[in-house]
C-alpha cells in the first residue's frame, strides 16, 4: 500500500506520480508490489468505505448533489458486481482500492476521482481492514456459542457417563464426562471474550487521518465513523495510519482459541484410538484407508490440530513484521493482510466442523467405566478412608499403593480382591470399603464448588445454559 | 510440578510415594524434575496461598486452634525470612511448595502437612503463579502510566516543534513532534488496556479445585479467593489446573508492547545518527567507546529493541508448549514459568529506564525544522493550491513533481527559488504560495480530527492529561 | 492425505474403503481434508513419480508390456495437458494423486489402477514433495549465484568508494563500500551452502517405502530412486513416511536468508533516505505518491524487509506441526506443503528483483565521503598516532575525546581545525598528522587480513571471482 | 558488547572513553547494558583467546619477552581461578572480557591493557562464542552417538517384538519394534550430520577483524586461528564482527532435535498409558503422587516433549533479533548468548538422561503382540490374498471391510472366526488363509528395502552398527 494513484483511464500505464520520475517501473516490481491478488477481499469494505466517505463529502460540501448522486449510484452498481462475482479485478490496478477507482471512473467519468479527496490510502485500506476483520470476528463469536451450545448439551446428555481423569496421562480419578466437557465450555467462554476485547480495539475509525498527518479539508471524521458502525475513532493520525495492534490481538485470541482446540483434537484422536475406545467418531468425520480395509481415520481431528500451526505461525510473521518499525506507514504493513485472512479461514472452517462432529460421535459409556476399574481410581479414596480411622495419611498412603503394586502383578482391580487379601496390606479394611469405592460415591464425594459431584457439575450446566441463554436474548 | 509430596522429615531421601515404588529415583531424574532454582520466585505468594488456605480450614473446623495458630506463627516465620533473604532453597526438595511445607514441618512438627488437607500442587502452583502475574501486572500497569506522563510532557513542550513525518523513511509532511509522541502515548494506552484485561483472566482463584477432580473436604473456595484478592473463582476443576491461558495473555500484551518500545527504539537510533541528528540521547543514557574516541552509541534503545526477540520467543515457547496437551495437568506445565518471570523482569526492566531516558534527551529543533525545509515537504500543499486554482489535480502534482525534480538537481528548496523560476513549471503560481507554503501554516492546515494542527494537538494534550489525572485519582 | 483411494469411475460419489463404513462423508470434511487446491503444484512431480515406479512394476514384471505402454502414454498425456494449462483439477479427487489417477483411468481405462502395486498415498506424496523441493532449491542455488555476483561486481565498480563504516548505527571507522558490499557476499555464500546441505537431506527417495512398512511387492527401490534423480534412499519405511526434516531445513535456510536480505533491505531503506543520501533507488525500483509529488518510495526494499515475517513465521509454523506426533503418519503432516511453497515462492522473487535493483541503483559517492569527513572516523587514527608518539592511549583517547567534543560544539571537523588549534587538546600534535588522517591513508592502514585496506579488498575480490568462476564451470 | 574498556584500576567508576562525555552512566543503564550474569560462562574461552592473541603479538614483537612471560603466566592463573570456581564476577566491570582484564590489570600492572592491541570486544566476543558453541556442540554430537548407539541395541533386542505400526494413531500394519526404534536412529543420525554443518560454519576465527574493519596492526590471523584450533578465518572484517549465522544454525538443529525428542516422548508416554500399556518406564525414571497411590508419572518423558517448547522460542527469538539489523555491530547482538546457552543446556540435559530411560524401560511383548491381533492388522494382507486368487481389489477391499465390520459388532479378531464365518463375506477364502495371516508370515512378507521382514531389518542394523564403530574408530 503506497499513496499513490495511478492515472485515470491510461490502464496503468502511466502513473499519476511521473512528475519526478524519469524512467517506468519495472514490471517485476509492479507485480511484487500488487496487492490484488489478495487485498481483493476486501472490496465490498472498500465500497462502504467509499460510500461513507463521499456521502459525508456531500454533507459538507464537497461534492455537489449531483456528483454524489452519480458516485453513489456508481459505487452501488459495483458493489452489487462484487456480490455477484461479476467484477474482474486486474493485476494492473495494483490494489483493491485502485481497482475500483478505476471501475468508478470507468462508469461515471473523471468526476470519480472526487472521492478521494481528504483521504489517502493509508487511512483507506486501515479502514477496509478493519470493517473486515469486524464482521470475521463477528462470525467467529457466533460459531464460539454454537460450539459451547454443543458442549453444554453433551454435558447434560453425558451427566451420569464417568470416565477417568488423567494427569500425566495415568488415569488419576473417576470424573463426569460432563465436567470434562465443561471444561472445555470455560475455554471457549474464555475465548468470546478474548476475540471480543480484540473486537473492541477493532472496531475503531482510522478515515480522515489520510496519509499520516491529518487532512486540509473539513471532514467530519466522526460522521464517518458512526455511518460505517464504528465504536469511535483511531483518532491521532500518526498512530490511525500505522497501528495493526488490532490485527495481532486477532491472531492472539485465534491462538489461544487453537490451543484448546488442539487440546480438544488430541483427546479426540487418543479417543478414538482402538487402545482408548472411548468414542467412536462418526463415519461422516472420518476416512477409511484404500490398502487397509480395518482404518477408520479421524483425520479432521489431526488437521486441526495440525492447523494450530499455520496459525500460531501467522502470529509469529506479523509481530516479526512489526518489529523495530519506524512511524508512520511503510510498505511493510502490506504484509498484515494474508495472515489474518488465513487465520480467520482456518478458525471458521474448523467451527464450522467441529460442534457437528462432536453432537455425532458415539461415546462408549461402559469402556470409559471400565477403564475407571481397572485404573484402581479409588486408590486416593481407601486411602482416605483409612486416614479417616486413623491411619497416619502417609501410611495409608503406603499401605494402598503396595496393594495396588499387588494387583497390578495380578492382573486384579482393588473391588475384585476379597476381603481378606486387602487385609493383609490395609489390616484396618472393613467389609464397608467396597460400598465407599463405588464409582459413583467416588466422584458425588467430590463436591467442592466446581468438583466433580453431580450437584455441582448440575449447577454449572445450569450457570452454562442461562449464560448461553441471556448472551442469545442480547 | 507433580503430585508428589515428599516424606516428612526424611531430608527428600524417600518419597512419599513408595507404595508402589521398587527402586529410588536416578538422581539426574530428581535434578531434571526439579523447579526450585526458578519457581522459588513465588515463595512470597505460597506463604500467602498457605496462611488463606489454612484459614479457612480453620474457619470450617478441619485445624482446632491450635493447630492454627501454630501454623499461622510457623507460615508468617518462614514468609519473614524469605523476605530476608535468610530463607534457603534446597534443590532436593524439588519445588517452592515443598521447600516452604518442608521448613514448616522442621518448625512446627508434623501438624505442618495437615495444611495440605484439600489441596494438591497442582491448584497450588496454579494459584501462586496467578497471584505473582497480579502482582506483576499491577506494576507493569504502573510503569506504563508513568511513561504516559512523560510522554505527555514531552507533547507538550515540544507542541511548537517541527519535524518531518515520514512515510517510508521519506520525508512525506511536516507534523508537530507532539503529535508524534502522542501516536506513542496511543499505542501505551492500549498495552495498559490489554495488560488490564489480560490481569481480569489472572485473578481468579483456582484453589480448591484439587488434583483435578475437586476434594471431598469442604472447603470455602470463595473464602480463600476473597482473602487472596481474587475477583472470583477458576471454578471448574479440571480447567483450573489445565489453563495457562492467562500467562498467554500476559506475553501477547508483553509482545504488543515490545512491538511499540521497538518502534520508538528504533527511531531513537536513527534520531541519535549523525544522519538524522534530530536528538541527542543524555550522556548518562548512552555508552563511548575505548577505541573511537568519537563514539556515543545509544545501547540502552538498541538493547531495548532486541529485548524484543526474548519476549516473542517466550510467547511461542509456551504456545509451543500447551498446543495438543490433554486434560488434564501434565508436567509440561512446569515449563510455564521461566518465560512469564523473564518477559516481566525484561519489561519492568526497560520500562524503569524509558521514561528518564526520553525526558533527559535533547532535542534539536533547528535540525527538525531544517530537515522539513529541505525535504520538500510543502510540496502537496502547492499542488493543493494549484488545484485551488483550477489546475486540474494529476496536472498540478505533475507540475509540482517536476519543480521538485528541477530543485533535487539544483540542490535548492521550493522557498529557496524566485518566483519566476516557479512560473516556469507552475504558470498559475503567485507571490502569496510563499506565504502559503510556511511551514506553520502547511502544519496547522491539517485540522482535521486528529491532524497536526495546533488546535487539534492541543486538544488531544489536554484529553490525555484528563484521562492521567483520573487514572491517578482511582 | 491419508491412504484412502477412490472409487474408479464413479465421479468421487463412492469411496473405495466403503467396506466398513456405514454413512457418507460429510461435504464439509470432504472441502476440509481435500488438498488439490494447493498440492496441484506437484502435478508434474506425480507424473514423474508414476513414470518410475510403471517403468520398475514393468521391469519387476507386474505390469505387462501392454499395460506398461498404455500407462506410459497416458501419463505422458497427462504430464503434457498439466504443462499446457489444460489440465482440470476437481477438488471432488481430494489430491493432487487421486486426480492424475482418476485421470488416467478416465484415459486408459481401470488399468491405471495397477499403478498403484506396491505403493501407497504416504510414500507418494513424500516423494512428489522432495521432488519439487529439490528443484526449487535448485532454483534458488542459481539465484543466489547470480546476486553474489552483483554483488562482487558491484565491489570491483567500488573498490574506491569510501563510506562510513558503522557500529550501534554511529559512524565509526571509514571502510571501502567493496568490503561492505563483500560482507553481504560472505552471507550469501554461506547461504548456498546452507540450501545445498538441506538439497542434500531432500533428494532421497522414500518412495517404496508404502503405508509405513514397507511393501510385500519386490519393488527395485534403488531403480526407481536413481531414475528420478535422487542420491540415495531415506530407507526406513517408517522414517520414510513420517519424516520432514527436510522441510525444516528448507525453511530454516530460508529463514536465514531473509535475515541478510533484511539487513540489506535496512540499509537500502537508510541509504536512500533524505538523511542519508548515500544511494538513489532507480526510478524503475522505487514508487512515487498520488499525494505528495516529492516523495519517492523504496517500496520493493521495505517489502522484501517485510516479507522476513512470513518466512519466520512458516518456519514456526511446521514446527508447531511436528511437535509431539507420534509415528508414523498423520494427517497434521498435510501442513507441510503450503509453507515450503510460499517460501519458495518469496524468496525466488525477491532473488529475481534485488540484483537488478542494485545494479541499477546510484551511488553517491561524494555523499558518502562527506559523512567521512564529517563522522570525525579519523579519531582512532589520531589517538593511535598520539600513542606511537608516547602518549598514553588512555590519555590519547581523552585528549581527541574532548577536541571531538570541541569540534561538535564549534560545528567543524578535525581538517578543518589549524594545527594551533588541534594542539590546545593534544599538545603533540605536528603538521603531518593531516596527511596521516586523509581518508584514503586511513583505510589503507587497516590492512589486517579481511580487512579494508584495498590491497586487501583486491584480494578478496580476485578470490570471490574465482570462486565464482569455479562453481560456474561446475 | 560494546567497544568501551573501563579505566585502569579505578575499579569501574571511570571510563576510559570519558573525553567527549560531560556526565555519568546512569547505575540502571550500567546493569541494562552488563552482561557479566550470562557471559561469564565464556571465561575460558576469553582466557583461551587471550593467551592466542598475546602470543601472536609476542611473535610479531608486539610484546617483548618479559611482557609476555607476564601476561602468560597472569592468564594462566585467572584461567586457573576460574576452573577451580574461585574467580569473582563483578557487575561494575559489565562483561567477561573487562572482567578478565581487570583481574589481569590488578595482577601483573598496566601492562595487561597491552593485550588488546590489535583487537576489539566485537571481534573478541565472536570468537569467545564461536569457541564455547564449537565445544558445546562437540559434547552434543558424543550425547548424540551414545542415543544411536542405545536405538542400535534396543533394536537388536527387540527383533522379534512386533507391535502395530500406526497411522493417524489408529493401529495400521504390525512392524518389529526394531524397525520403530531404528527410525529414531535414521532421525538422531541426520542431526548428528546438522549439527556437524552447524559446527563447520561455527569453527571459523574472526579474531583480528577488530572494531569492524580491521586493525592498523600487522596481526597474524591465521595464526591465532589456527593455534585456537579454527578450520579457517571468518575473513571480511565487517562480516565477521555482524555473523550470527552459526548461532542460528545451532538453534535450527538444536530444535529439529527437539522435533525428533518430542515425537519419542510422545511416544513414551503414550505406550505407558494404562491404555496402552505396551512398556514401563523403570521406577527410577518415573515419579509418584502423594495424594494418588496408583500413579506412577512418566515426567521426564513429558519434560522433554515440554522442553521443545523453549528451545522453539530461543530460534524465534534470536532472528527476531536479528531481523532488520543494518550493519556491523548493534547492541542487539548481545542478546545473542542466552537463546545459546539456554538451549545447549537444555539439550544435554536430556541427553544425558534418555538412553539410560530407553535402556531402563521394560517393553511388554505379549501386549504389543496382543495389540496386533486386536486390530485386524491382517486386513490388508487377506485383501490381498483375496485379489491374487482373482477378487478385483477394490471387491476384496469390500469383502474384508465388510468382515471388520462383523468382528467389530461380536467382539471377535479375524482369526477367532471359523473358514464358514469368514466365506460368508469373503466366500473364496480357504484354510491356508489362517497361516497366512500368522503375525510374524505378515511382518515378514513386506521385504521390500527398507521394510519390516526380518531380514531387511537384520540388515539396517548390521548397517548402523557398522556406521557407529566407524565414527566411534575416527
Amino acid at each position: 500500500m503506497a499513496e499513490k494513484r495511478q492515472k485515470e483511464g491510461d490502464g496503468g500505464q502511466g502513473k499519476l506520480w511521473g512528475g519526478r520520475f524519469g524512467e517506468k517501473t519495472d514490471p517485476r516490481v509492479d507485480r511484487f508490489n500488487a496487492s490484488v491478488s489478495f487485498d481483493q477481499r476486501l472490496a465490498l469494505e472498500d465500497v462502504a468505505g467509499n460510500l461513507a466517505h463521499g456521502r459525508m463529502l456531500h454533507r459538507i460540501g464537497l461534492l455537489d448533489d449531483q456528483e454524489w448522486s452519480r458516485l453513489e449510484a456508481g459505487l452501488k452498481s459495483i458493489g452489487e458486481r462484487i456480490k455477484a462475482g461479476r467484477f474482474t479485478f486486474r493485476e494492473e490496478d495494483e490494489d483493491v482500492h485502485l481497482n475500483i477507482e478505476a471501475a468508478l471512473t470507468a462508469e461515471i467519468g473523471p468526476a470519480g476521482a472526487k472521492l478521494h479527496t481528504g483521504r489517502s490510502r493509508n487511512d483507506q485500506v486501515a479502514t477496509d481492514l478493519r470493517l473486515f476483520l469486524r464482521s470475521g470476528i463477528d462470525r467467529v463469536l457466533a460459531s464460539l456459542r454454537r460450539l459451547r451450545e454443543v458442549l453444554v448439551d453433551l454435558a447434560q446428555e453425558h451427566l451420569e457417563t464417568i470416565l477417568p481423569g488423567y494427569t500425566h496421562l495415568q488415569r488419576a480419578q473417576p470424573v463426569r464426562l460432563a465436567l470434562h466437557l465443561l471444561a472445555y465450555q470455560e475455554m471457549i467462554r474464555r475465548d468470546e471474550e478474548r476475540f471480543a476485547q480484540a473486537r473492541g480495539r477493532t472496531n475503531l475509525s482510522p478515515l480522515g487521518a489520510a496519509a499520516l498527518a491529518g487532512t486540509t479539508f473539513p471532514v467530519d471524521r466522526e460522521g464517518t465513523a458512526r455511518e460505517l458502525g464504528f465504536d469511535g475513532l483511531a483518532e491521532n493520525s500518526i498512530d490511525a495510519v500505522s497501528d495493526r495492534d488490532f490485527c495481532l490481538d486477532f491472531l492472539h485470541a485465534a491462538s489461544v482459541l487453537m490451543v484448546h482446540l488442539s487440546r480438544l483434537a488430541e483427546e479426540l484422536v487418543l479417543w478414538s484410538s482402538q487402545e482408548f475406545g472411548f468414542i467412536d467418531l462418526a463415519d461422516a468425520f472420518t476416512t477409511g484407508s484404500s490398502i487397509m480395509p480395518q482404518k477408520k481415520n479421524p483425520d479432521v481431528a489431526e488437521l486441526i490440530r495440525g492447523k494450530t500451526g499455520r496459525v500460531f505461525g501467522h502470529q509469529m510473521a506479523l509481530l516479526t513484521v512489526l518489529k523495530g518499525l519506524p512511524l508512520a506507514y511503510n510498505k511493510d504493513l502490506q504484509e498484515d493482510k494474508e495472515p489474518v485472512f488465513d487465520t480467520l479461514d482456518t478458525i471458521l472452517e474448523i467451527l464450522g466442523l467441529l460442534p457437528d462432529m462432536l453432537a455425532s460421535m458415539r461415546v462408549n459409556r461402559e469402556v470409559m467405566r471400565r477403564a475407571c476399574l481397572k485404573g484402581f481410581l479409588e486408590a486416593t479414596d481407601l486411602a482416605d478412608w483409612l486416614a479417616g480411622r486413623g491411619v497416619p495419611f502417609r501410611e495409608a498412603h503406603h499401605q494402598v499403593g503396595a496393594l495396588v503394586k499387588h494387583c497390578l502383578k495380578e492382573g486384579r482391580s482393588i473391588p475384585e480382591l476379597s476381603l481378606e487379601e486387602i487385609k493383609r496390606f490395609c489390616p484396618l479394611a472393613q467389609e464397608e470399603i467396597f460400598g465407599h469405592l463405588e464409582l459413583e460415591r467416588v466422584v458425588d464425594r467430590r463436591a467442592s464448588q466446581g468438583g466433580t459431584a453431580r450437584v455441582e457439575v448440575e449447577r454449572m450446566i445450569r450457570r452454562a445454559k442461562e449464560d448461553l441463554s441471556r448472551a442469545g436474548a442480547k
